[in-house]
């Protein structure tokens, strides 16, 4: 869609507030655009006044102001994460990709309510957001169509980048604070934060460079362990350090202790963009890190090499299609209800042992599935039968192994 | 094969010199047997003077000894691990998998040269070794047999476990110094070193227990961050920190800075033994931890998103079949020549910083086939062109995503 | 176990009547065991009267007989391959080996009701069968024993093969019918057919000597094509040409109309065996063949591009685990809830045109969440919109092609 | 790329010489653009005379004409997709995709030659040939630009469809034969020939409708089974029935002798087109099918169930890439490894018998890496040593089937 499409038109926009938020809720009603915002509060740690949200977009022209709470809904979506071990390219965890889906998905009902069909969004015409948003958005919803300013060649020929956007939004006065260049574009909410852009593009450029916004770098950690401990039941985590807690408060506390010991904090990537282009991140997630590695621990026990080997590329395909855009779709619903299947498995205690980054392996402890039995795990303690049987199984499988040879398929 | 179709044989023994290795040894000898004893010097971390293994060996009766220096071989291998990217199950660096396909491929011309056809093994009946050892022997050598004497109920009978090895031992005046219980069992090469069994079976265990070999804990690693810069050239790591390096100096270099920084020191995993069974394991593998982490890096920015995609699942394929003993066979020589055509993709030099058991990015440079380009990547210069396309980008995709909802398949 | 074990023991014998089954039986009887025979009525269509069974388990000397029909059960699990497209290894549909699973879960609760803990099966030492008896019968009743007489020396002894156990029988006046060679092995249920052994082994006997069982080959079907019309709605086969069935049903009409046009019959494979032998079989599977292709075509309808990429691993792993005697595990149940989510999609009306073993694609109608969209899919309709999408999703996707010859990844 | 980008430019255009080469080469030349046209010969079966091609094109005003006899080439990609088995989404052979690659790679020398930088096709926006003339020629020679007039508005402007090229032809006295509307559309080479468009994309049409090109329906295929023997060196066909062959006539003799029995004749799928859109096609590829099966035979009995593990996928990867246009990538060049060291196995002799459509396994004969062993295979000859090794492997495998039950995981 270009401006062309949208005179006369009303427009749901999402914004953050920022400095984009301003310039283009104002320049379209400068154009004669009707502009609804929408501010889903995703807990974002970097955002200290949420509120000041609205009054900014209004100031800025837009007829109404939607703020909505959505700090419970990713906190269980986080969980899911969690749960499939959905990190991107088996890293990082891609925390602003599941939250445009969220965003969408609250977004919706307000624009089917108001009968608006046309969804803005700032994100840009080279990354995966504009992906994420439009992909969502006309899955769940097929009339939707969705303008992107900066893909529209009107808005492009007004303002080139960030200095001609101070310079706009201070000659009419707009309320917004940034005065100069940022050094990294962030992205935040209570799942994470993504450092990328400005002098992270150049790859000389430690991680060591930004300022972490969730937690501290291991360096500033704290000279002493902390244990700490999480109970999962079906999945789901139901107390840390003993104390019954919510979906939103796992992801607070676990947050909040493995920030401070520096878990998940400035994991670096180059990833691959669903455009085709290379990009790099700097990624902060102390909790999805957290809870993460104490879920894999709890899956190590109560997995055969069967479920592994099934588990893994599910877990792989759930968080490329979180990354492309597509948390909606057929297949990742399909491959939910996997997961969902061996979340019932996991239940049980996991502690862990935290130290400047590090999360170290402490005890597990009341795990009803486990197929680890200290018994049978044992190389002390031999039987008179089990021995017999290793005989026979090594002769079975050496059978195939010397047909390879005389095959001629492996040699000396 | 059981004591009786040993009699009057002659059997090469692959042994380490300890306990296990003098009391079968012994044994073996009294019912008849000769025995050539056969170890394999991998730069085993644990072990202080391989050349006394020669004297104990040959004490316990051994009519023959062979020590063969094959810390080479196994340095090479380590950097196709690397390569590989091969971790078991995602995880840990499976160092003594790899090493017993070293050592069986090793021993197996010696044995030829002797007319000897069965091969002897100290590996337990619940165990990977045996199938390690006995796949590898059988692959490359079909008419081999093996003796395992903890399968073979003769021998059990009289050894119950490792009381009973102490006291036969000292009844024979064999040379072992061994006097108490291990409080856990260990396997070492110059790749790794691998804790399990006794306490460690006990899950409430935590991994601070154990005794690092190759290196320390994070907790007394230095205070102070560490840049460390290595080269590759077509995957072989050519220079580290500016100095030019064979592939044991790759492995030794990175083993000494990685494990004083704690890098790869006390990996914690609950895996799925070949046989079935879970067991726990401690691990440490500096070396391949750091180079590893530092490859990956390098692949981020070689890769793209379809190389990746097939990377992932051979990689996972690779150190299954190392965990199982398949290194020799068909499927790891094919998909190692699709791994070698990547290599040939990576060249460049990776800086990062050591600190406390953390390796965080710090650099890349000097990388030809890198796909990242700064200017592609960027968010903030946007030409004329490059929107358009990302508008019709998504026109198309917006297409099927459509399609899914129209069908029926995502409602909001 | 070995017979020893066996002594006054109560052991319940899956059976099919034939000459193992009598030979079995009376001589477990006359070593002092006691035999309650089992046989599951699978529809198997080679088997005339299967009430005779009976009479001659009681006459072998067998304390009782359990006669069961499970036909209704193994028609429902027969859906569950189609609706999976579990061909093994890609090629056949494996209903050998799921019927082991459906008679083990027939079993089981006739051996708890009577407290009898060992089951015996007359599945030979090399084959799969052995395995899914095994593995089936211990998942569901970890308590269960496994006698095996082709895996007992005892019995071995005195049965060498088949000439020894028509001579005990005819010598014990038991009431066999088999008095010479057969040229092959059969296993036949409702859903399919096997033939393996005796000729079968040499290669070169073609596949046109064995006699079908479930139809004719396309050489002796009728020379007139037959359209065959069947609806699923929700992945099961409602209707066939327009008279509404049961599961049951669809699986008998669909073999016999299948099997007259030599659909499915004498399908040849060289498979890869649990133990790791190969093994040559032939095959018959009319209804499944039948309906398969009929379900492919309507999966085709309503996947997109992702749903199948997830869909066809788990399809391999389903067939892979059903082989290997995992139909009942963690990972074939996880599995199992992706590909009902998928089921969900599948309503729709197939019609194909059947002709001397060709099942042709004649019409798909009535398909509520087809993706197939005759408007868009048009090349000749081209609006105005369209064309300039395509311009930007090539620019976008052409960024990344020429990417990688930049980096010298690709050559002319 | 538009045709205000065209202006006083030369072009070089692929051209089939049909009525869509006529109008767009005459447009093109009328706006003042210089063309050169190219077409490869292919061997097209539907092409009666190539040379006419030339003739036509330079009276429909281009100022060169290149045809080039690319018929080795494209059969030796064909034996490539034997190999790698390439089924599109596991069903038909994707002869059109391949051959775009094979296109491509011939013209862009002529246009380095001539230093054109820009390529023309007549491929329409919502297809997947656009996306493979794109990516292979940027992929390939990063400089490329692709005009496509059916993407152009100023061609759509003028040319709605095929009355209006006929009557723009007509008009100018071009040399086209076409004067009325096809029923499909067609796309033929060596390999193969699909039908698609026009009364295909109405479900209800049944394949029974097209004509076939390369060959003839089972129905009026000869009431007399053939057989068929085809003997591979190392993956490459070196005779057909006894007689020496190279690659070009492997295909052109199993092209005449599989379509005359129908053999790959009249296959239909819906597939997901690139762009997301389902489209429909009815596919002929004798040769292809013939020797597919048969080379399947071949790897049945040379991949152990590891390589088999490791083919599937890889295959499955290859024809996506194939599709896609993503032939020579880096991903696909790594992918050819792996397939390359499995075809150095692929030697021995195959025989099928032939009837009507249908391709039955005969004989094979002479394969020096068989794995398949009569000896081992054999249910009959049952050895002392091998009931044991199957009985202690199944007590191995049964220690985790009933762990899973006590761990609760499966139930009875």
């Amino acid at each position: 869609m270009e401006l062309a499409d949208l005179k006369n038109q009303k427009i749901m926009l999402a914004v953050s507030g920022g400095l984009d938020s301003c310039t283009i809720t104002h320049w379209l009603v400068e154009q004669g655009v009707e502009v609804v915002a929408y501010t889903a509060d995703l807990g974002q740690p970097d955002e200290k006044n949420i509120e000041d949200v609205r009054d900014r977009m209004l100031a800025s022209g837009a007829s109404e102001m939607i703020l909505e709470d959505l700090i419970d809904p990713i906190c269980r979506v986080g969980l899911q994460l969690v749960q499939s071990q959905a990190r991107y390219e088996g890293g990082y965890w891609n925390t602003t990709g599941i939250a445009r889906h969220v965003t969408v998905a609250g977004m919706l009902p307000h624009m089917q309510e108001r009968g608006i069909h046309i969804m803005g969004h700032g994100a840009t015409g080279r990354g995966n957001d504009q992906v994420r948003f439009q992909l969502a958005a006309q899955m769940l919803s097929p009339q939707i169509e969705v303008y992107a300013p900066w893909r529209d060649p009107a808005f492009l020929a007004s303002f080139g980048g960030r200095k001609e956007m101070i310079d706009y939004c201070q000659g009419h006065g707009l309320p917004i604070t940034a005065t100069h260049d940022k050094p990294f574009s962030t992205d935040a909410n209570i799942l994470g934060l993504t450092h990328e852009a400005g002098q992270l593009e150049d790859l000389t450029t430690p991680v060591a460079l930004i300022e972490p916004g969730m937690g501290t770098f291991p360096q500033s950690a704290p000279d002493t362990a902390e244990v700490f401990t999480v109970r999962f039941a079906k999945g789901d985590p139901v107390s840390i350090n003993g104390e019954a807690i919510s979906p939103r408060q796992a992801i607070e506390q676990s947050n909040a202790i493995g920030g401070r010991h520096g878990i998940g904090i400035g994991l670096h990537a180059v990833e691959n963009r669903f455009v085709g282009i290379k990009s790099r991140g700097v990624y902060e997630a102390p909790a999805l890190e957290l809870l993460g590695q104490c879920y894999e621990y709890l899956l190590q026990l109560v997995l055969d090499r069967r479920a592994r080997k099934i588990f893994s590329p599910i877990s792989a395909f759930i968080s490329e299609q979180i990354y492309q855009g597509y948390w909606f779709d057929t297949a990742t619903q399909a491959s939910w209800k996997l997961i969902e299947h061996l979340n019932g498995l996991a239940t049980g205690t996991i502690s862990v042992s935290l130290y400047k980054g590090q999360v170290a392996f402490h005890a597990a402890n009341d795990i009803p599935h486990s197929l680890y039995s200290e018994d049978t795990a044992s190389m002390e303690d031999i039987g008179d039968f089990d021995h017999k049987d290793s005989e026979g199984f090594l002769g079975v499988l050496g059978v195939s192994a010397r047909a390879l040879n005389q095959a001629g398929q492996t040699t000396l």
